[in-house]
């Protein structure tokens, strides 16, 4: 079974939640932070609290590369740590480095973040520079790819910042927009990786291939998840981005997909009314901040399945 | 003064080679890679050879990230001390890691390589997700910036490979193609940054936002020129990737750029005739590799400043 396969059986299982893992030290209280050497060794420590205490509300987890990038070695160390703790426990997780480069460079980009030290089971990738930028990343997801690997990419389809109407959003001389060029493409190469895990529908099945698509705009939403039924999306902008559960349930139709929150929950205790004293007298403890962000998962995954449930009523 | 006009200058200097540290063990002869203890060793001894050797025909350096990402760990302290050396040596540095993010991850993207284990004079940024991406990065680039590090950005404009049709060059309805919307704002944003470090009319300055522009036509580096004369451009796709120095010489005029050769500098041992016994005999040696790149490094250098010559004359 490829990444991504797991990964949909993972959030039927489980819910659609993904626990970000975008951990900025400045997320941690500084007499929690205090207590550790350095900022990359709380952060692994957090990190692998949170695995434990969050797992049961997530359908996989994410992890950001440029907060441990901003690290140094020291915090690339504690990145390859957390994915690969994750891999150990059999939980899906997805690496967040929306890479993207030509020919060779892809392919040892491709090879980075699907073999070695930081090996992954879903890679973000960047298709600007066009589609042969992909070939690399897809290589890895074929049924009958380099060691079996059966990984999964999320290409960049429509993100959640406001500068999304820059470029993602210029309408084209030929009709469209360029997310839909970028779309049109990413499902003729989804559905050839999919049918060539055997589906005799690829509409049933699940390709290893996915997009981004930020919850941010209700129109926008509903229009996607009607154009690309068949592809799963990885959905940022829901929580501290402002996404409503309502845009994430139009999202999660059909194929389905997995929802992004991550200062939501790596934050939780900065707004926890119950922890309003000790946060006061600067007295939280790494037990107490784990606490919030599990009460936060648990809060947010309700949300979520509410408002599927809600949307199909 | 900042890293880009440091760039410009030191290319007046040692002319417009860019010698591109895109070191996959692959590139080194089996015979000399197997002297080390392992492949990061190896790519970082061969790179401090090759800036030894190289630097008197090179306007800067770049290193491009992919390859040494892909030795993990290890290869990312090969590549952080590969760029720290240029930098203590007062040698311009690129990093090309071609980074693009929204909001906080922008940020500490920026974080990443303009500070800490991983600082960079000038890093190479991909704009798909949209404008308001850059700012994190330009904020660096400021002559009142974070810490007075005054460093440079290289926006991806049009680059090298085949598949740059795909979304670079599409047409777009409000008229030019898709990276005529993303040169007018680079344009914008150079022109700011240009006029805040003082520039009474930015056209006879530097600024510290640059383009990458790739040489692999001779129309489109004609017209992209003159669309952009004030922007000083890196220039992939020469050497190795087929580019003539005379679309170089084309990209060289007005502001001027630095044109990037990596395979043709670190491969050159693979094609030069006088090393074609030892070669087959398979005994190479560190020492004969690093001397045919420095050979092409100079033969580079002056087929460029030839080029440029003849477009002149």
């Amino acid at each position: 079974m490829h990444q991504m396969k797991r990964l949909q059986e993972s959030c039927k299982k489980n819910g659609p939640l993904c626990v970000g893992l975008d951990t900025d030290p400045g997320y941690i209280p500084p007499e929690v932070l205090n207590n550790y050497a350095s900022p990359a060794q709380a952060v692994l420590a957090y990190n692998k609290a949170l695995i434990d205490a969050c797992a049961p509300y997530a359908g996989c987890f994410k992890v950001q590369i440029a907060y441990y990038e901003e690290m140094g070695i020291e915090g690339l160390i504690a990145f390859a740590e957390t994915v690969s703790i994750l891999r150990n426990k059999g939980i899906p997780v997805i690496t967040d480095a929306k890479r993207g480069d030509i020919a060779d460079t892809a392919k040892a980009y491709a090879r980075a973040h699907f073999s070695g030290d930081f090996e992954t089971d879903i890679l973000t990738v960047n298709p600007y520079m066009g589609f042969d930028t992909l070939k690399p990343f897809t290589e890895f997801c074929k049924s009958e790819t380099e060691g079996g690997k059966e990984k999964g990419i999320f290409v960049l389809l429509r993100t959640s910042n406001p500068g999304m109407v820059d470029i993602e959003k210029q309408a084209l001389a030929s009709g469209g927009i360029v997310l839909d060029a970028v779309g049109n493409n990413l499902k003729a190469i989804a559905k050839e990786l999919a049918l060539g895990y055997g589906a005799s529908d690829w509409k049933d099945s699940c390709s290893p291939v996915g997009a981004v698509v930020g919850c941010t705009e209700e129109s926008d939403a509903r229009q996607l998840r009607d154009t690309y039924p068949e592809i799963f999306f990885l959905i940022p902008g829901y929580g501290a981005q402002g996404g409503a559960a309502r845009i994430a349930a139009t999202l999660l139709d059909k194929a389905g997909g997995t929802v992004n929150s991550s200062r939501g929950i790596l934050c939780a205790w900065k707004k926890d009314e119950e922890l309003a004293d000790v946060r006061e007298a600067g007295k939280l403890t790494m037990d107490l901040i784990v606490k919030a962000a599990q009460k936060a998962a648990k809060n947010s995954k309700e949300d979520l399945l509410n408002a599927v449930e809600a949307l199909r009523g």
